[in-house]
């Protein structure tokens, strides 16, 4: 095995398959990744079971010649050494060649590696994906998604299930749902070309996260295939594939009020800044509540207080205030997780008292609901 | 006590200060800062007992009003939440005001924060400094004494004064020594207007670091005053004191080989990063160790080598090479240090076989020396 290859598009495939690979494994063959070279291009593999990221570069790209492919081949080398050394290398040039035993050179100017490899047949192989149950989003669609939901789901073992994001297709239509019982997160989708059939999984946070990073702010398509068992997503040149959690994902549509009593339009910014505030002394209390009431002429107050620091009371005009007065307690972390997701635009909050669960939505667009459970204080 | 001030000025002072406030501090009063409002601007204070930084923002600055006073007086406010409080504040101007029982009042917009402040005389008085032994250094080169020696101090607390850095003044020269006993660095200034007698202190290495950083990168004088126990730097519009260590520092002149055997010039960058690149495989052991030798041609070979993972070879090219031909192995990190001190220069590194003490100077400038033991492996 042996080839040349420009070193920034080498980094650009190894931060990418990078994110799949776990330091912790109790496989150790998974602290590598895998190369291979065939005369189309190096195919780069990480993984840690749960998740398997394989990234493509291609020998040639529009005319220009990425790799010089000298002999075809493969090897697992130590992943996080490989990566730091290509990073350090000195020329933008790098000779990679497997002699006998596994031994790998690692050349680049006047500098020279040499590394203990591994069999690349004793490397995992990928999951099978039968690729008949397929759909497709823009990728800059899949960003927005991960982003509106993924923030919402349970960071405690006791409910694996709730780690996880819940993805129903039926109808036309992919429902996104993240709740770890105290807030909630949902994203709908109208698909263009929908599957036959009606599926549900639920995809672990982290597995959505990665991919969020490493598929491109651009609208070309990514392409998505489930099973049982596993999710593949496939963008340009690279792949993800996600193992599923297991368990029934519970049912969310009765914790979502039906009618409201108040309805409050404000800017979302400005909410979120009042509440970031306030949240500086909420914060110094074991539970970060902060308190919102609707006063005379459509001001909404924010506030705060911990008796050895001090208090805090913030003033947000709002646009407009229908319905009954409020008074309502919540923690400050899930409302800014909230605002942030809806991204500053202008926000409308519906309140059904201060006891029930309360939903916000942005003026523009009700595609993406967040729900928050109030803490009972008043 | 009421006034109000530019917000972003009041930042930049409590940046300056927050960097003498620990958490974790025994006296109370000292999570504070003080802030002092006369009719010619604010004084902010911080301190840990070690370091005392002040600060002070002129009320009026190039017909600039940036502080209107409205009622003189002072207060201690906790420090941590009083700059993050102010840090989010929504508009360009503070209101602050104390009333009765020390709360104090922070208003910006429709923002409103009450604090509970502590009595301003209950915190600790500034060390008294005789100002009759001073001398004066630019703040930049202040900066560059900093950098080329501070790193170099011991981080083990076995003997105390080594954490420090030693600062003696003698005949118009003041020469700036560091070290853990595994290396040395060493600075020599000549003084515009050396103060009369001689001094010789000892300033602990994280006062010097915080001074570092509070002082601006330009030529103004900064004014250095020594006691026993104190030293007080005072730049434009900030002070900062620091208490000295005690104890005798070690007589490092006998450490410095008087001759040499070897001596070899290179490009500093070039060595630094071949050293970078070898420390990758060489951290992976227990020492970080790495292997110079001399070979043919000026070239000099910079190698290292991990059992488990492989090995690395560098070669460089040197533009001179004279004297014995040289094998000597060293700690990769007190080699990169010693590098980013020099700056990227070329540097002049002379041995005294592979046993010695070697010493590496810019090629330009022997103000600056920087000394490494090596390590018996050859």
């Amino acid at each position: 095995m042996k080839f040349e290859i420009m070193r920034h598009r080498l980094l650009d495939g190894l931060n990418d398959v990078m994110k799949a690979v776990s330091l912790k494994t109790t496989v150790p063959i998974l602290t590598g990744i895998k190369l291979e070279i065939t005369e189309e291009g190096l195919i780069l593999t990480g993984s840690d079971l749960d998740i398997t990221i394989q990234t493509f570069i291609k020998a040639e790209e529009d005319g220009d010649q990425i790799i010089r492919v000298i002999e075809e081949g493969s090897i697992v080398v130590q992943a996080r050494m490989f990566n730091e050394i290509v990073r350090k290398l000195p020329t933008s040039e790098v000779v990679i060649e497997v002699n006998d035993n596994y031994h790998t050179h690692i050349r680049s100017g006047k500098s020279k590696f040499h590394l203990i490899g591994q069999e690349a047949s004793d490397y995992p192989l990928l999951p099978e994906i039968q690729e008949d149950h397929q759909f497709t989003i823009p990728a800059n669609l899949v960003k927005s998604i991960v982003r509106e939901t993924v923030f919402a789901v349970s960071t405690s073992e006791s409910r694996p299930v709730l780690t996880g994001v819940l993805w129903q297709v039926k109808e036309g239509e992919l429902v996104c749902v993240a709740t770890d019982s105290h807030r909630l997160a949902r994203r709908k989708v109208n698909l263009e070309q929908p599957p036959e059939g009606e599926y549900s999984v639920v995809i672990p946070g982290k597995s959505l996260n990665e991919l969020s990073k490493i598929i491109g702010d651009s609208s070309l398509p990514v392409n998505i295939a489930i099973t049982n068992q596993q999710i593949l997503f496939k963008a340009e040149n690279v792949l993800l594939y996600s193992r599923l959690l297991e368990g029934n994902y519970p049912d969310t549509s009765r914790l979502i009020p039906t009618e409201y009593k108040t309805t409050v339009t404000m800017s979302g910014k400005a909410l979120f800044q009042a509440i970031d505030r306030a949240s500086l002394l909420a914060r110094e209390e074991r539970n970060n509540i902060v308190r919102l009431s609707s006063l005379n002429d459509n001001i909404i107050e924010v506030s705060s207080s911990s008796p050895e620091i001090g208090e805090v009371e913030e003033e947000i005009q709002s646009s407009s205030n229908e319905g009954e007065e409020i008074k309502i307690s919540f923690s400050a972390k899930y409302m800014l997780d909230a605002l942030k997701a809806l991204d500053g635009h202008d926000v409308i909050v519906q309140f059904t008292g201060g006891m029930r669960p309360f939903i916000l939505n942005t003026v523009h667009n009700d595609a993406v609901l967040q729900l928050i459970v109030p803490v009972r204080t008043y």
